[in-house]
């Protein structure tokens, strides 16, 4: 596909977005830059930009696959994919499997807890507000969503989930919690948009439990780069 | 009726649960202890318990004859009422119509920002855990309560919250948001327990915006037997 970079859109904590020659379409740039904690814990992550975005349109395509709309277009270079030019929802979509980091301290469950079922949370995306945490009835009183894009989201996230977790079963990882992003493309669809990576999952080793994610940065564990590149390899054979 | 209070059941922060020598139902005794923060502020309001009192009994009956199932039985004393003995549900049921307090913080609104529909806030009742916001699905994946049991919490709030608005308007009191428990008695029913004061309400005057509940205890407004004293008067010409 012949799209060339233009301007920069907007530069956010792990990706810079650019405009292309084609109108409805973006590239996203990730970048080795690593935050915690609302922005409060800054670092970087060696190789880290390079294997969230191969992982990030690795599962994309997968989910595309099983009927599930994305906003992947095509992989460009290393750090760099085309993507579909979305407005997006403002929302942060939690799924969790397993009580693990503020669900687990918030109610008092160990990490590592089974939830009776999977349990979807909503921030609204705001970093100056701290990404508070909403709920139905918020969502569409401030209107960050309708009640039929709030319906869509859901069935999506809850679908995501299924696919997710049975895939990255049989490559060893237990897919504890992640968060997902959806927009809008310029004809109105609702699509799964940013990323699906070790920034934005958990994920654990299905035998030893051993963390494979950000929470090695987050809590100072070591090993935080081996961990990408392990996810890298049992999912794509890198 | 012949209802004598037995052992104490259980001491709150704001009434003491007694037994009694009907199987089925308790004696709430109203104090005039205030707490604000979680517990974390401790104070005495003069003359609270008996207005607590009256003004939930004065409420939940007027509640009563709109249809909705309360736990008021008979007013015993100036502090004391007999209700159905309930096993609460762990959830204080919160309705908000106008922006005040944790949610104008939470989501960056003005206070008196009205809402564009009402919204309801569920909270875990626990307080070691800070009374942590839940959504439908933690409640679930919980077993807080049962999804039937959720819908008809969810519908009582709302239809609460339209007879007091209402209710409240005519006294010139303006229903800025409050919160909820609900119980299921002995024999099954959900009804509403607990208490509606002016320490589980936020309560404007409709003219002059004045606050006329627990805010002027925790904000150190002032005044704050006097607007317990205007509720009462307002509402049951005392
Ligand atoms: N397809 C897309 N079109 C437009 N914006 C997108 C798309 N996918 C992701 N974004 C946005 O790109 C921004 C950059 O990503 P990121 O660095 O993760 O930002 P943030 O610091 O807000 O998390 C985010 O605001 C994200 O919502
Ligand atoms: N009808 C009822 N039967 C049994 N318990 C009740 C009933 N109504 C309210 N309660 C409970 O009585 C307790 C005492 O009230 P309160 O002092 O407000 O307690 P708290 O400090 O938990 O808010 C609360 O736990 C409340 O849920
Ligand atoms: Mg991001
Ligand atoms: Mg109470």
């Amino acid at each position: 596909m012949r799209v060339e970079k233009t301007e920069q859109l907007y530069e956010g904590k792990a990706k810079k977005v650019y405009g292309t020659t084609e109108e409805t379409l973006c590239i996203v740039s990730y970048k080795d830059d690593a935050t915690a904690f609302n922005g409060l814990k800054k670092g970087t992550i060696m190789g880290k930009g390079a294997i969230n975005n191969r992982v990030t349109n690795f599962l994309m395509q997968m989910l595309e696959k099983e009927g599930i709309p994305t906003h992947f277009v095509e992989e460009v270079n290393e750090r760099e994919t085309i993507v579909k030019k979305v407005r997006i929802i403002p929302l942060e979509v939690i799924v969790r499997n397993i009580a693990a980091g503020s669900l687990a301290k918030r109610l008092g469950l160990s990490e590592g807890t089974k939830m009776k079922r999977p349990v979807l949370e909503f921030s609204y995306k705001n970093d100056d507000l701290g990404d508070p945490m909403v709920n139905d009835y918020h969502i569409l009183a401030m209107e960050y969503a309708t009640e039929e894009e709030l319906s869509v989201i859901k069935s999506y996230a809850l679908k995501i989930n299924e696919i997710l977790s049975a895939y990255l079963k049989d490559a060893n990882i237990e897919l504890i919690d992640f968060k997902l992003e959806f927009g809008k493309t310029t004809d109105g669809t609702i699509v799964l948009a940013d990323e699906i990576s070790p920034d934005t999952c958990r994920f654990w080793d299905t035998v030893t439990g051993e963390k494979l994610d950000k929470d090695r940065f987050r809590r100072d564990l070591g090993g935080v780069e081996d961990a990408y590149q392990e996810i890298l390899k049992r999912l794509l054979g890198e």
